[in-house]
């Protein structure tokens, strides 16, 4: 344990619905005075509760259908300010002297993109003062302050950035407590069998992350990754190691594949019979990444006759924007059909050690294959396989290729 | 009109009954778009809506009985923070470029009293800038920041001294928008023929707001007067010219009183035979000062058999609280009986007119006897007479009042 003057600070990270009732604001205020009573230096980041930022969107949306982006972060930071201050309170009421700070106060400097700022540099000196002087800090996550000093948010999940990038700037660890108590092998509501894993590599947690794995924010797995910092994900409501995200060592790695996810929120845009003339595909995308939407998973069929069938996927949300510009892009260079297609679900195996492992994709795909299921089309990173699915199939894909790489327990 | 260059800024202040619901957000920046478009320059201050803060205050007691003032400051200050911003969209969608403010934001510094800050300066070059380059600006009222770095509060109203002091700073005009068109000779749901006033003296609009007349707060006009600011009383739901306070000229000053008023929230202490020795009244006051417990009429009886009675009222909050010094005060000096009657009401009159007529004060005695009213205790000042009465006969003596100095419409 050593000295407690020699301790580094822990920063606790506890998200929306580990706040959303009186109830759970007290547990949360429990868990951490028990860290402060053990000796450590405690920073907690804390989430709105429960519902708050959706609730605000609402109200603001009637308000004005298409409201100016620095509007809706001055709006969505209040959420975070309000558990801050709640929390801090309950914590008093403990027996514990806490002080809450803002985005601001707590020195988190970001760029002024509104909605999805980045930060780009922490002045950790009032909390680090705080510290020194016993106090527990709980900090507004999700927000920053702008060059020009405006308020600016972290986007969806942001709260997990501000935590990983307080633990960085103070050279401390990082706990993200959620309702679910680690990362599993996949999402144990489909696959009874799943198992929690102790440890997980930074690099295997940012592809379950970007697969829907809601357990941790990507970018903030990201500046852990960069920036060297220990996270681990554990519950707030049940006791347990969780999951460390760390560097893994190759060595570690005996299974080729780590876990497997299903991400519903897909759709398929379908380009037939377009002219397949060079420069088509650039033509397309280019469109689609002007307006900021990521294209996954994109199959172009050979040419018949002059002409081809081009289809991608997006996000959900993306969908009948990516349709339009597809549509627009299409009638431009020759016409052909644009449809859209949101039947669909991705199926993922994300392992490290598939790097050095051939031939996990031909099991994956003979394990879908053998339960009856069609796949539309794959994509592939060095770490990571998709496959586009039925969405109706999608379950059952799932937990054919979860028993196929013996990911389950025992 | 002038040159649009030359034209002060404007101040537009919006209670938050104003803006309870998104019809009213809605009609509030209408309001500001109209001024917007006949070139003024225009600084809105906002309330947080509705109940807001009583809501946010409940959530905070079922955590902390007895929250950190500065805890207390850090939530409600949200409420503001998101009414500016709801305001700044709606503008926006109304096509009229705002940009929303904290209170820090807009300069607003203030002494580390929390829950009652008061506003030491004000450094508005972000706002003029915002201004000079078209801008409406929305401030959240009822905050600043102290020059520790803490969200501060300026007490109930205090959105009001917000707008006030923005006017000075910015060398602008001044108009409080709330549910009613101005100020009154006496409260219209009580006097049917009060009348709205055109104009109001800095000194009467303090009285009749200590009073308990809602429609500015006190610490405004004192903030306004010290600072030569002009302040209008205006409608949000209704035109009119509203009511101006400002200085005035003793020669305008026809009637010796100007309006009358009727305060509830009162409660009266009695101290019942406590022995009658020299210092008593200081060392029970003094008491009741330390606990920041105001005062008002005070009467003490004429000595009998070396024991004496002494009575004063306090508001209603601290009545209990009132009654536990004096008892322990009472106890200290020799015993008596200490008991509290909530059963009584303010009626009042103002007019600095009184200053130069004398016969006022027995005109309004009369009013009351000739009503059947029954006055308990008389305070004065040099420009208000306070009769505290029965409460169940306290409209009657309202009305009773108005009408003896002639103040009802015709």
């Amino acid at each position: 344990m050593g000295e407690e003057s020699l301790r580094s600070p822990v920063v606790l990270k506890f998200g929306g619905s580990s706040l959303a009732t009186p109830d759970r604001v007290r547990l949360v205020a429990g868990r951490i005075a028990e860290r402060h009573r053990q000796g450590d230096a405690v920073v907690a980041v804390v989430s709105a509760q429960g519902d708050t930022t959706d609730e605000l969107l609402e109200r603001l949306h009637e308000l004005a259908p298409d409201p100016p982006a620095r509007e809706v972060d001055m709006l969505l930071a209040t959420g975070e300010q309000q558990s801050a201050a709640l929390v801090a309170a309950a914590l008093s009421a403990l027996g514990v002297q806490a002080v809450s700070l803002t985005g601001w106060q707590a020195g988190i400097a970001t760029d002024p993109s509104h909605r999805r700022a980045r930060i780009h540099g922490i002045a950790p000196q009032r909390i680090r003062r705080l510290l020194a002087s016993g106090h527990v800090v709980v900090v507004a996550g999700f927000q920053g302050l702008s060059d020009a000093g405006d308020v600016t948010t972290l986007g969806r999940g942001g709260s997990d950035l501000t935590a990983v990038a307080l633990a960085a700037s103070l050279g401390g660890t990082c706990e993200i407590y959620s309702d679910v108590d680690g990362v599993y092998t996949a999402d144990p509501r489909i696959v009874p069998d799943a198992r929690r894993l102790p440890a997980i590599g930074y690099d295997e947690m940012m592809e379950l992350a970007a697969l829907g794995a809601q357990v941790l924010q990507g970018r903030a797995v990201e500046y852990a990754w960069q920036h060297d910092v220990e996270v681990h994900a554990r519950s707030t409501f049940a006791e347990g190691p969780g999951t460390s995200v760390r560097h893994a060592q190759a060595t570690e790695r005996v299974q080729p594949v780590t876990g497997a996810a299903l991400d519903r929120s897909v759709a398929r845009v379908l380009c037939e019979r377009v002219p397949d003339r060079p420069g088509i595909a650039a033509q397309l995308f280019g469109a689609l990444a002007k307006a900021a939407i990521n294209v996954d998973v994109i199959v172009q069929s050979p040419s018949h006759e002059g002409r081809t069938d081009i289809a991608f996927t997006v996000a959900d949300d993306d969908a009948v924007a990516a349709e339009e510009i597809a549509h627009a892009a299409v009638e431009g260079i020759g016409g052909g059909h644009v449809s859209r297609d949101a039947d669909v679900a991705k199926v993922s195996l994300v392992g490290a050690g598939m790097l050095s492992r051939p031939g996990v994709a031909s099991r994956a795909f003979q394990a879908l294959a053998g339960a009856g299921i069609n796949i539309i089309a794959i994509t592939t990173s060095e770490i990571k396989i998709s496959c586009l699915v039925r969405r109706e199939e999608a379950e059952a894909g799932l937990r054919a290729l979860h028993k196929a790489f013996g990911l389950g327990g025992d």
